[in-house]
């Protein structure tokens, strides 16, 4: 694969690095690149990172009145100053395309009871039918929210690591809302849980 | 905040890329830097990942016979060829800087009844302490290794990516080692947490 788009928006270098006409910073972390060195099968790493569990995230993305999303676990929080996580998204889909062109996506952590929501965006269903499962509005910045979401979150964009993959999309945080109740669904061991009561 | 380490063992630049005198990337996201555009008040970006839910992880390394460790939820899978992870570490801690000049670090993820090792290496034992807690061996590589683990991981460095804030390392893995149960210990709410049997 190669590096064809430093932004799919239009881009500047500053001093060797590229930044999008907003401003918006993008690295290239060739991690793929390298042939050598040792590494597990890639189905023993499948059968770890099974055990790893973890919210359910809906990333979303809109442009011109469309809406596109993917059911995500690849989130990590990255700093609280400011407030900024990371998502990872194949570099493919085509929700990492408008993510990058309009610059800013937004996030809904499923709670208990929203797993047709998760499987509807895991793939189960199609692109143009998925936001008929669950009770999507808008937030202000034209972008999904999901309704009755644990947490539902929206972000701009600030920063792209560019792995060959995937994009790893860095997001400030502009809005949130969050459920009265901790009641998150998760996914771990391939299937979907809940913590427990104790 | 400056970047004063490019890389802190030697490093040598490469067609505009900093690469480790081992071949290791080392990309550069300033996502802290620019101090415009609006955000949610830090109190907001807690409050929403508290409800993030997920497994924990003790991150190690080992250096002269000396080992160092962190527990960490702030992880997730990149990619399965080359099988890597990426994992995030607070720039300041002398963990960041081991794994960097050691170019490895090792994973174990908690099972349920592991509690007292999250807490200790979360910072209620102090360093010297910590692997005093836990059934602590080492890999081949010579990295701490957490018996009883629910899953066990080596990793060579692939990558780094320096937000200024923190060091986000891609981990290429090298090893692994599984139980047999799945009962992992979680970390959401600000409490631990075990997966529901249903």
């Amino acid at each position: 694969m190669a590096f064809k788009f430093p932004f799919r928006g239009g881009s500047r270098a500053v001093n060797g690095a590229t930044y999008s006409d907003k401003g918006v910073p993008r690295a290239r972390l060739p991690v793929m690149d390298e042939a050598g060195g040792a590494s597990v099968e890639q189905v023993e790493f499948i059968e770890a990172m099974a055990r790893w569990t973890s919210s359910i995230w809906i990333v979303t993305a809109e442009e011109g009145g469309v809406r596109y999303g993917r059911t995500v676990t690849a989130m990590m929080p990255l700093a609280p100053q400011p407030p900024t996580l990371l998502v990872s998204i194949m570099r493919d889909a085509l929700l990492a395309e408008v993510i990058e062109r309009t610059e800013g996506f937004s996030l809904s952590m499923l709670a208990a009871g929203q797993a047709e929501v998760a499987d509807a965006f895991a793939g189960k269903v199609p692109p143009p039918q998925r936001f008929e499962r669950g009770d999507w509005t808008q937030w202000p910045s034209g972008r999904p929210r999901l309704g009755q979401a644990s947490v539902a979150l929206d972000c701009r964009l600030s920063g792209v690591i560019d792995t060959e993959s995937h994009l790893v999309f860095s997001g400030t945080i502009t809005c949130t809302a969050l459920t009265e109740d901790y009641a998150p669904l998760l996914w771990g061991a391939r299937s979907y849980r809940q913590v427990s009561d104790d």
